[in-house]
């Protein structure tokens, strides 16, 4: 044979953007999705040094069979310059994640944490809709996680985050996107709600805090981290220990994957 | 499993560039060999623009896990310019068709066609040394063919290209390279000789002509054809009719990726 199956000079070509790129995984996970709907293509890593980032991005994007890319750490802000147009989500949040070249050439920015947190919560059959949701952390993820989760019309919506300034602006585009939920601003608690979800870095790799005060929870409290590293956080321990059903990080990954794959492949 | 296991973080990336791109065969066959050879990489087409690539392709060389390019039409000459130092053909012929990072940083340019050819005759057992062979055709593939043969000492090499300019600095080139190789220059003939290439475009595609006049050969002739499409050309038909044995363009194919590939993972 000399050869392989899934390339050729046909193939449609997309990218993830980061300094460093070696820890990404959706090379193969992306990958797999364009094979999973027999699309011709690959994404491949794009190792770039944060000062090559202003003069090499806007030239690859010239690459006539380059269709895509995402944006990882450190390039997550700079990227959005590179949008002509948002897409709503985008335009909401402020921050996109990836970009698309459209039928008439211009690229079009998105941001897609969010929607693979409701796509996370979806596949599991737990609506959001008129749920008590408390969310933790509204930087990056979060502030798209917010925004996602507002418009699916939850009753209720405690944000807390750090800063203070993020968690007005939040406040506000949560009653703007759906006026009947209640939004209430404080620091995190696990009573009167129904989904306990932590967007913060809190529990991430070996920090071995909650996001919380808390010692127990209800058991139908659903506990949702968007931490992927480790799986089992310390806050998912406890929600397991104490008989409630947990959403993974990876299930808000793979939840992104797929919108991201839709998202790509509509021209 | 969500993944494939032929892409990941920490894939190298290759790749080759052309205007048109999807008619390029080295994607899939350069990745198997990768693949063959257990090294992590894969090599994708890059389609740019003519007008693109003098600002595009100094910037992808930037990409810091992008360790190789290719260069097919029309960007053979212009590719040139891109390499910091030549290899052994390469300074020989004038020209380049890959470039490969070197551990220092700096980018090297070197020419395949003719070790391919040369790597096709070795894996039919079929020596070079000493042999009379006649060259037709001595263009970008053809000069390549025309260097790789010298290194290899045959007794006689006669050589013919309608530009008889190409023809008297490849006489030159020959005699610099195996002072003991005679050289001759004329329209080419099949006799008194053990070798008969075509490098030249004739006997492409739809083309029914024969790169020489002849109506038969003697069986003991051995005929090279560099067209790769289609597999069969006129002057090798003709050499299978009289029983003579054949050495195609795909074969030379494969044995340049495989040189190409020694080169790229060679630091």
């Amino acid at each position: 044979m000399n050869q392989v199956d899934f390339i050729n000079g046909k193939t449609r070509v997309f990218g993830i953007v980061g300094d460093p790129i070696e820890q990404v995984r959706s090379p193969e996970m992306v990958t797999w999705e364009f094979q999973q709907r027999q699309h011709n293509a690959v994404l491949i890593p794009i190792h770039v040094a944060r000062d090559d980032f202003d003069d090499v991005i806007p030239e690859i994007m010239r690459v006539r069979n380059l269709d895509g890319l995402i944006f990882t750490i450190p390039f997550k802000v700079k990227a959005m310059g590179l949008a002509k147009t948002l897409g709503p989500q985008a335009s909401l949040v402020g921050a996109i994640n990836a970009i698309k070249r459209q039928r008439n050439g211009d690229w079009r920015g998105e941001i897609f944490d969010g929607m693979g947190c409701v796509e996370a919560f979806k596949r599991r059959g737990i609506a959001l809709k008129d749920k008590r949701i408390q969310l933790i952390g509204l930087g990056g993820a979060g502030s798209a996680i917010c925004v996602a989760i507002a418009q699916e019309y939850p009753a209720l919506m405690r944000l807390f985050d750090l800063n203070e300034q993020s968690t007005e602006h939040m406040v506000k585009l949560v009653k703007q996107i759906s006026p009947k939920t209640v939004v209430e601003i404080g620091l995190p608690r696990c009573d009167e709600i129904d989904i306990l979800m932590n967007a913060s870095p809190v529990g991430m790799l070996s920090d071995e805090r909650l996001p919380l005060t808390a010692e127990k929870f209800d058991q139908n409290l659903v506990v949702f981290d968007a931490i992927v590293m480790p799986e089992n956080t310390p806050l998912l321990q406890l929600a397991q220990h104490c008989g409630c059903e947990v959403v993974r990080g990876r299930e808000m990954m793979l939840g992104q994957i797929s919108r991201l794959v839709d998202y790509f492949l509509v021209p």
